[in-house]
């Protein structure tokens, strides 16, 4: 056993001594909307937006980028648990700003283990093995917080299987001061 | 602007006002691991496995399955962030046991508005406009939890841009309890 699996298990016997009535939740969230934010370890969005456990949706990946996978979980979101209100949530110095597509698969080709990125860009410890299966993945990148909200909410806003009553905000979390930031030229796009 | 979206900001700004020095932390997650979990809303990862804002990269969708966009994703938290441990959990009482991919085609076939269910099955308002761009989509259902487990940890195991040294943990989260219960298959599965 690793020790950081010990400690989430130790952090996991704490909550579950304190878990209270939470287990009588209903399975719709009870304030009816749905998050879709990015995985970025410095987001909180229970916390940022103020949610308890039974409250929300939170649906996280790489940018919290409206991917097809995105769509997929906002669609059962809307459809089969009754969300009302969907927010996508992008956050300053990204990750996703820091590298392209070409980059990634470059990186991936020689080697699978971690780069590191430093003035003169991204370096690799070269250890093989590497994989050109990554020329074939669209990383979805981002190149402009705000325009990747815009287009994020677009794209959703346009999806065949989202309904048109649906309102979709945009904001950009910005991580030096935990304020959730409008883009309001998505607000636009976003209005049911 | 909508009540919620008045509470959500109402909340953010609370959260803000006791930011402290988070500002400061940085992009590759401190304790070098990711989650991938389910978006349903009883679940609170931060809290049932103990993150701090920081710590560790959490990837959620309908099922916490490993998705494309999820591998991508976890990809991305490897290769560039860092992460060395991952853990895949999806839940009791999960949403996604209770259709196939041919009721949800059917159902948003007749209408996209939601659904609800009862002893007798799914029933639609049947209010339009519905739409067949449904039947093309693998919704990633659950048949069975301890199985959907293993799956998604062969899958991640066996990716091509997945390194072969990182372990992967397979739990099941109890919605009950607020317990996550090992998987032993999927831990199996899942060694580095």
């Amino acid at each position: 056993m690793s020790p950081l699996l010990d400690e989430v298990l130790a952090a996991n016997d704490r909550y579950a001594a304190s878990f209270g009535d939470k287990g009588d939740l209903p399975m719709p969230p009870g304030r009816r909307f749905a998050v879709l934010t990015c995985m970025d370890a410095r987001l909180d969005p229970a916390k940022f937006a103020g949610l308890a456990e039974g409250d929300a949706h939170v649906i996280r990946n790489a940018g919290g980028r409206a991917s097809d996978d995105a769509i997929r979980s906002l669609v059962i979101s809307y459809k089969l648990l009754g969300t009302r209100e969907w927010f996508v949530i992008h956050h300053t110095n990204c990750g996703m700003e820091y590298f392209t597509n070409e980059i990634m698969s470059g990186l991936l080709a020689k080697s699978l283990e971690t780069a590191t990125l430093d003035e003169s860009g991204w370096r690799d410890t070269g250890e093989g093995p590497g994989s050109t299966a990554g020329e074939s993945i669209d990383w979805l990148t981002i190149r402009d917080q705000q325009a990747s909200v815009v287009e994020d909410v677009r794209r959703i806003r346009e999806h065949p299987l989202v309904p048109r009553g649906i309102p979709i905000h945009g904001y950009i979390y910005d991580v030096k001061t935990g304020r959730l930031i409008e883009v309001p030229e998505a607000t636009e796009a976003g209005r049911a």
